[in-house]
């Protein structure tokens, strides 16, 4: 099924309405009088989440809500928001512009819809079931395809740091070896392996409001999101996920990841 | 001494030389349809260094230059260069926006003048000796501090990912337990350090030109950086290196990074 036209224009909006607040914090008197701690987190998180939350309520009542900072609203119905008011926080907190806001929508608790939205970098990376993804970066729009790429040896890999969380990191970075590892992945690498820049991300320790997102985003452009086993992602998914460019390495990377 | 006013002009002018060549390649034709192969970084990094040196030879003919792609040239000069074109040649081979141009000015072998330049985040960190640390984002110009914080418990620490080649990077993350922890070290860190964002960063697998331009940048604003025994940094400095917004963490840093 095609995702209706007018969800796709709602999570832009939304979009657009996060950033304005996002960036009232950002770096603001507020961030740079006062020490990253969770506390100013937490006043930034809320309050972009809570006026997300109002919005669709109001757009769409029927509609369920998950989102990071309070309880789901409507579990059970046919069409859920997933929200992640600001990804990156410890980076939000120390000033650094690579944070991101992200949406998905999913029915039946599939993701049909998503935005990868990076205020302080005037960047989003869009995409939905049956739509192209597009990209826009300063005012200018593109829609992106994921490249070729048919050989790990060849790709450049992604690591979330999720990863040190595992008992073993470096089994995970080890299982790449040869190839060009770079440890730095969040939101923003996924919409650059959308956008034909990178080939692989290997991520763990995510949520839904992370994963989501990115499903029709990559999947919009070419590529291919799993779980660490190969299975599509649902809101009730785990916590590790890999994402390719190229569907054709998704057994090598499967192979890699599972040794370790 | 106070750094000569004229190598403050010379160095912000060659960053917008730097800046602008590097832009015509990232996420250029070139970047988009060509994997993230070695060969492409090098035309980068090789270009954009060339027109650095032959700026500097051209300038002043007498001084030494160090840079990370050519042989030194002058290496008994009282004055040498020390040149980055492209920190974070990976994320700019997978059109990663956080690479950056390192520029320095070191006398008898100590840093003085050091410029953080990040092109396509519009963005760059200027300092020298007897000169106020100097911030410009999008054409916004502001002088910068660091801020205070005299507990390790209570900073926002950066890593850099060169911990990750250690035999036991582990050891040095757990060493700062208790801490908010990124693990995004890399030059745009040291930058966000001088503007009182950050307070600690503890990096190893560094070259001259990663962290001679730091010293005046982070030093001018109020921080402190030296070698994990606590050693001023020189040209002839090994690779593990710790800054500080506030001097007073000092040997709390030492001390944690060391046992590890």
């Amino acid at each position: 099924m095609k995702c209706p036209q007018e969800f796709v224009f709602a999570a832009n909006y939304l979009a657009d309405m996060a950033r304005s607040r996002s960036l009232e914090f950002f770096r603001g008197e507020i961030g740079a009088e006062v020490k990253a701690d969770t506390s100013l987190v937490t006043i930034a998180d809320r309050s972009v989440e809570t006026m997300m939350r109002d919005a669709i309520r109001e757009w769409f009542p029927d509609h369920g809500i998950v989102g990071e900072e309070f309880p789901v609203h409507n579990p059970d119905a046919e069409y859920q928001w997933v929200l992640d008011p600001i990804d990156g926080t410890y980076r939000f907190a120390a000033g650094h512009p690579q944070f991101g806001t992200l949406i998905a929508l999913a029915r039946h608790r599939k993701p049909i819809l998503g935005v990868i939205d990076i205020p302080a970098m005037d960047e989003r990376w869009s995409g939905a079931h049956g739509w192209p993804t597009v990209h826009i970066r300063q005012g200018r729009r593109s829609e992106v395809r994921t490249r070729s790429c048919t050989a790990v040896k060849d790709a450049t890999v992604f690591f979330c740091s999720g990863i040190m969380w595992r008992n073993d990191p470096m089994a995970v970075w080890n299982g790449m070896h040869g190839v060009n590892r770079l440890l730095d992945g969040d939101s923003y690498s996924y919409g650059l392996l959308s956008s034909g820049f990178a080939d692989v991300i290997v991520d763990s320790g995510m949520k839904p409001w992370d994963f989501m997102p990115i499903v029709p985003i990559i999947e919009g452009a070419g590529g291919r999101v799993t779980d660490w086993q190969g299975m599509p992602l649902t809101l009730d998914s785990g916590i590790e996920v890999v994402a390719l460019g190229d569907p054709a390495l998704l057994d090598d990377v499967l192979r890699r990841v599972s040794a370790a």
